[in-house]
């Protein structure tokens, strides 16, 4: 028997089908970490209907914010651990993901300036959490991703959202092509 | 007096506030092709309302498209050169302009794949544009961006949306540190 420390890890998926591949994959990691004794939120971006458009009146570190929003943002603010789980479009996440990042990570609970830096220094961490999995799925082979577009996904995970909050650790996995992969491969 | 092709161009705006940098720069932007002969087709995507979560039911290529998605991506199809103009957030766009390429740059209008293709390859394009031209502002020191977070925009932009759609030229141009810019800088 082992003794693992009890963590509340956060799980948020972003793609349009529920019987997809990254539905697969992200109820498996909800499983296993639940077996393993972890305390885990589940997000099904789309099932959840989250709007993605950050408005204008959220801007301000002290805006009153909705419900839904208040309630994901503490809940990040808390994880001892992150998880993404999305399809590579355009280099990028889904929007309904984007959005989450846009209006959830916000100043004030994920990050914040020193005093005296209006915004354009160096951010200091608001989050709880030690270490982020992001995992993809892409129908572009690895090399072409690396050589054609620069796998934009990778710092965007590391050093744009990962870095710019403090998270320390943050791993990737890419699972592809997955148009061409069949069934077997995809268990 | 200068002879110049009239051209169709679509300038694509996303940002949240109606006087924001940004809407200045895309109504200078506007004002100066207009003035130049040009057909400009301007979006200010907020105020527009776009909706950029895109469905699973718009996913097959014979899809029945909501009009207003039809319309964009018949504009978009037809344009000659494409310009957007947005903040960097997060390393990418906002996800309302994230969501505008999920939805309108449709396989079937933008791009395409070869018979034998089932999309893992390398693609036709569709588009008739020859140009693009990428503006955006930050509030991250042009340094700092290279340097810590590897400007994913640039390849964004560059190789991930125009080089896959097969438009040839793509031009960028970010305005920074906006934040602590003053009213004569941003003139």
């Amino acid at each position: 028997m082992s003794f693992v420390e009890r963590m509340n890890i956060s799980i948020i998926l972003a793609h349009l089908h529920p019987g997809s591949f990254n539905h697969v994959i992200a109820e498996t990691v909800t499983g296993t970490l639940s077996q393993n004794g972890h305390e885990v939120c589940f997000h099904d971006l789309y099932a959840e209907g989250f709007d993605p458009v950050l408005p204008h009146d959220e801007i301000p570190r002290d805006a009153v914010l909705p419900d839904d929003i208040s309630w994901y943002c503490a809940e990040i603010a808390a994880a001892d651990g992150l998880v993404f789980v999305h399809p590579d479009w355009w280099g990028m996440p889904p929007a309904i993901l984007k959005g989450f990042i846009d209006r959830v990570f916000r100043p004030g609970t994920s990050y914040w300036f020193l005093e005296g830096d209006t915004g354009e220094g160096i951010p200091v961490c608001l989050l709880q959490a030690k270490s982020a999995l992001v995992i993809n799925t892409s129908n572009t082979p690895s090399h072409r991703e690396r050589e054609v577009f620069g796998d934009p996904l990778e710092r965007l995970g590391k050093d744009c959202i990962c870095g710019f909050c403090g998270i320390p650790v943050c791993q990737r996995r890419m699972f592809g092509v997955i148009v061409t992969s069949s069934g077997e491969q995809r268990m």
